[in-house]
């Protein structure tokens, strides 16, 4: 393993009889709080009103901050910051799902390093601290609930962009599996292959001696195998909706990539797709696995995807390229299962926009993404054309 | 699940080339340093000069509390919190395995508490608050490194006791695999099967909603499984010892039980067989684990049971009960592979004290062991006697 250092501070509160207990941890943070979300879904299902009615009972004086996108755009945390400073917020709490904790967490960055938010995201500007955040979480999907990071539009530029910072690491999180009883089978279906993506970006690598941390990550697999489809069918199923909730976190908050190299590929493959098309993140993410995957099978990739197919899909043991085959086979299926639509095609891409769009990604990711096997614009281009249609 | 709050704030500096980063971390948390170790063996291999050296460089005093026993003894805890007073110490840094971090726990809470430590233990006194710990790993065995407990010996009253406090979870923990290169086979045999049941005690319960946690405790007994045989065999191997290592802290951090209810069994029956004997725990809990499983067996706890040899040992699906008594075989045949002595004959366990022991362990439960199974007094006996020889 490579050397690491792992602390995750984030106090989770799980559970369906938090929210007085959030309020209390909330009070510690501040008593002014901006609450951050998107469409308004979360007043229409009360869940807005449990966590004000929780703060104001404390003492915490809320001030809302409504309609964060799906892709959160830069506009809106601009309108955040200023509401931040017009109305002394000293605390803020995203109650949603990523894109509203991802907006969050720039508002909470730019409102304390100033200037111009977008820079905090092209790495022009350095973070040097953020209001604290405490999350409310909505839809089991990002991770964004336990992680330093967050990934923010700019439609001008048609960019989509991560940015990270241990500033933005929330203190508290409040994980009501009940909260997500609502979300569509659609949408849980898109978050579970959200999770299983950050999951395997983790896992597939060469350098195999972190052992420990793949089990974890296949065990995680299993599990989104076990419950994705449970949830989509029935979405007040409790068992299922808490374990993809404590999944979602645990999939992205660094333990799983401790003392391994980081070699992210198809997130940055499907970024251009939403900043180019809007689409729904896990859906492009599904998509797009299988045939990465599939691009990159060979002799040295094989018997990674071989344990991959023999722990998360129970595949018996046999010839290693046959099994990788297989598991490559199956992920496909399953995702199928869950209704995801499986071709870029069936979610509007126009076939004339994948060269733009592998140009676009390569060109972010300085020319090669570094991964488990390395990937130039003409691998891109080949994938998205392996993803247009069956 | 059941509601639960996680909250584990240690920072983990994981590696070979920590110890400069660990004592930065140090010299935040105060100036005076009590360095608690054990029998010397720090001091002979390099370990104790490294951290030192590295501590002296960032400004912090070093004071001297070595002798630190294997069980850790109430004694050399008193002696410690004198020492805390006489030399202004402000942080306490244990170097060593789980005995002397879970002395230097009790001494930092004691120190702040006052009183008498063994109240503590005995929780007849409340933890008020502790000085700040920071540890350096030299043995993967009881994850003391990375959770709240510590376990603490009266030889006086033949008693080896629990205790627990948020305010004693470490700040920071130096893990480098490589300063157990010279742990031996034996000790090592015992640190796995210690790690191992701390995750099988959070493994098998009778709720089995948990299907994240569960799978995450496959994960983990896979990895000690694969690795325990090698670092046997070759002290060396760093894949190895770095795997089980951090496979030590995530064991018994808080995670693999979130959401489960408590019911840890085979520790309170070992607890028993180090207190009247002074055996090595980790071999103790070697010996009792698979005649506990076997006890229990039943149709009811034989799908759980199942489930650990398919994800554990890979052994195929097959009828349940089946699979469940070859999954206690192939426990007991890998202890036996990393030659631990499978008796408690062998361990020099007289055949007179199993009843008083048996006595002495329901005594301390309150009556029964409530667990994956209930356990009253003549199930703990029984198991003993399975155990005492073959």
């Amino acid at each position: 393993m490579r050397d690491f250092k792992f602390h995750v501070d984030t106090a989770i509160l799980f559970g369906e009889d938090q929210a007085r207990a959030f309020a209390e941890e909330v009070k510690k943070l501040g008593s002014r709080a901006l609450i951050v979300f998107g469409g308004g879904s979360v007043k229409r299902n009360g869940i807005y009103d449990t966590i004000t009615s929780a703060l104001k009972e404390e003492g915490v004086e809320c001030v809302d901050h409504g309609g964060i996108e799906p892709n959160p755009r830069i506009e809106s945390v601009v309108s955040g910051v200023e509401k931040v400073k017009a109305e002394n917020i000293d605390v803020i709490v995203p109650i949603g799902g990523g894109s509203t904790i991802d907006a969050a967490k720039l508002i909470a960055a730019a409102s304390v390093t100033g200037g111009d938010p977008w820079d905090i995201v092209v790495k022009k500007a350095r973070v040097t601290g953020a209001l604290p955040l405490a999350t409310v979480l909505t839809l089991s999907a990002t991770g964004s609930e336990m992680d330093t990071s967050s990934v923010i539009t700019n439609p001008e530029t048609k960019e989509k962009l991560g940015w990270a910072s241990r500033h933005v690491l929330p203190k508290v999180s409040l994980l009501n599996p009940a909260y997500t009883k609502t979300v569509s089978p659609y949408q849980t279906a898109s978050g579970t292959a959200d999770i299983m993506s950050h999951t395997m970006e983790n896992y597939f690598s060469l350098n195999d001696d972190a052992f420990l941390q793949d089990s974890f990550a296949e065990g995680l697999l299993r599990t989104c195998v076990h419950y994705g489809p449970i949830a989509v069918e029935n979405g007040d199923d409790i068992e299922a909706r808490s374990n993809l909730m404590w999944a979602s976190s645990w999939a992205i908050n660094g333990l799983l990539n401790t003392g391994k190299s980081q070699a992210w590929s198809v997130h940055p493959m499907e970024h251009e797709l939403s900043a180019f098309f809007d689409i729904t993140h896990g859906v492009g993410l599904a998509i797009l696995t299988p045939r990465w995957l599939r691009h990159l099978l060979n002799e040295e990739t094989a018997p990674k995807i071989a344990r991959f197919g023999h722990h998360v899909f129970d595949i018996p043991k046999k010839d290693t390229m046959e099994m990788a085959e297989e598991a490559i086979d199956r992920l496909h299926d399953f995702f199928l299962s869950m209704n995801v639509p499986m071709t870029l095609e069936e979610v509007g891409i126009t076939e004339d926009a994948l060269e733009p769009m592998a140009k676009a990604c390569a060109d972010h990711v300085g020319g090669t993404i570094k991964g488990f096997v390395d990937l130039h614009e003409e691998d891109i281009l080949a994938i998205y054309k392996a993803s247009f249609k069956n």
